[in-house]
């Protein structure tokens, strides 16, 4: 069981800034997020593309504000626990708030901070009865280690960039063979990625194969070795392989908060604009998940959404100052924190 | 009279970035701002001091951030108007504001921004009934330029760190002479600089002189000639002087916007928080100068309520397109304008 003051989910920029404020007010604070990294939707969705409305930052790409927040928050160095989501909200009868993650990790925290974004980002996952047994072994919707696939028959499923992107990454990485599987011999990826792979099929390295999986087969060691592919026209045909790697996009989804008996209004939480907080006491909404008169789905929202939530929070918990507007200019009590 | 859909009143970092999101929107602005330079309080107050919480940037002095965010808009190029301020404020009849400046500038516009931070900044005045007269002349409040400081017996007063630094900067512009003077020998200002100024005086290039300008007199062509100093005791003295720089720090008064009929709260414009509207319609207000239910006057909370003034004047304003939120990774409208 983890007592901290703060518990902020999700890691993307909205969260991340949220505990760099936190920090600002001495307030320590742990992140869940459901994906394998940080940064939310600036990794997962575009952290090769380009932001020009960050204030401040003319032109910069997803991963590098994200790696700026990263080194922005780095002084107050949250926990972080990655690909897990929460699962369970309790309040305690001191008013605190219980929390269990799908890791199995217990959290009580005094403040609950949701900066989940559009939702929880989910693998869009493949859709064939029984192949979920096979999660972690041989079928992953995260690229794996690069280790793990030399000397593997790899099948990497998707037609997208993060599929794109993933069959040249792990051409690299020996496998014994690497096929791209996808409903069409067409792929959405940037130019250069596309001109990669061509190289790559030239070069024999890597195969693309079309078909839609419907099914598979097992070896004699219980492990998954095919795929049953569907055709548009013709019978299915099999497609043999060690490890599947798919990346067919992730879809948001908002999981278990729809269930907290937060106010809602369209899928997003309803907030006090002054402060962030919620319907329910200690827990505040930031970013894309929260909705007040006049929000706009922006990141630099988020980040001003994230600083009220801050100082209500610390006006709460804070109890050995008086809580007032500070500038990183000149306060040396917030120097001493920066530059610790 | 030169027309506009928007008027900006304020070169601060919210000034700036409300012509960024108004660009954005297709919304060309043109700023007025007091200073004879952008940046307002970054700019004048803390132009070399450290700033650690604009989100995305893990530090960066006052002066990098409105270089930032002057690099940011460039793709907009609003109009600026510097050294002068809003002095005339009236609603025409068909709903558009008609202002002018201090400088006799006059601007219909269909939507005015007042992102004026603390107020107008104005140089500390000398009190002494009479010199006004020589202002542009002999008296100056801003630096000059360097040229015009050569062969002249110039006098910097001011005991803060503008005025160490004007006085460090000029010493080398060939001056006849450098004085600074301030009330007591003792400056205020970062140690660099104080070790930079006592190196000039142990080398005679600045000479020090203590006591309270209290009257002034001209030579035979009526140029001011000299300044009268009192002292706690003893008799005046005369400092005889060609240039006199008074670098006594900024003071902010917010200046004939009193006087437009805005509700106000403690010297604060009031604004829906939802597109930052102040009572007058076509009025927005951002940055430190409005206030809310939870406002704080931190530079990125100025961003958003930017960015929220920029769409509600879009909604009124645009016509030729519905006005969403876009976003600038994806938006071809938005990359249009801002690789143009």
């Amino acid at each position: 069981m983890i007592e901290t003051d703060a518990l902020i989910l999700g890691a993307g920029p909205a969260g991340l800034f949220q505990a760099f404020q936190l920090g600002l007010q001495e307030i320590r604070a742990h992140i869940v997020d459901v994906l394998p990294y940080v940064g939310g939707q600036c990794a997962a969705l575009y952290a090769d593309k380009p932001i020009y409305d960050i204030p401040g930052v003319p032109v910069c790409t997803g991963r590098e504000l994200v790696a700026s927040l990263q080194q922005q928050v780095a002084p107050f160095a949250p926990t972080l626990h990655l690909g897990q989501e929460l699962t369970a909200f309790a309040t305690l009868p001191d008013g605190r708030l219980q929390l269990t993650t799908s890791a199995g990790t217990q959290f009580t925290a005094r403040a609950l901070f949701i900066a989940a974004g559009i939702g929880a980002f989910q693998p869009r996952r493949l859709r064939i009865e029984g192949i979920d047994a096979f999660e972690g072994g041989a079928l992953h919707y995260h690229a794996p280690e690069p280790a793990s696939v030399a000397g593997k028959h790899l099948v990497v499923a998707g037609g997208g960039e993060e599929a794109v992107a993933s069959a040249i990454a792990l051409a690299d990485a020996s496998p014994a063979s690497l096929t791209l599987l996808h409903r069409r011999d067409a792929f959405d990826a940037e130019p250069q990625q596309l001109a990669t792979l061509q190289r790559l099929r030239e070069n024999g390295r890597v195969q693309v194969v079309t078909g839609q999986p419907t099914g598979f087969a097992t070896g004699g060691d219980g492990a998954l070795a095919q795929l049953v592919l569907s055709h548009a026209e013709g019978p299915d045909t099999p497609l043999n392989l060690d490890l599947l790697l798919v990346r067919q996009g992730l879809s948001p989804r908002l999981g278990a908060i729809a269930d907290w008996g937060l106010a809602m209004e369209r899928k997003q939480l309803v907030v006090d604009p002054a402060n962030c907080a919620t319907s329910l006491p200690g827990v505040y909404a930031v970013g894309d998940i929260n909705h007040y008169p006049g929000k706009k789905k922006l990141i630099l929202c988020g980040f001003h959404e994230a600083t009220l939530a801050a100082y209500d929070a610390a006006e709460r918990l804070v109890t050995d100052r008086k809580v007032v507007v500070e500038y990183t200019t000149t306060s040396t009590r917030l120097h001493a924190l920066l530059r610790a």
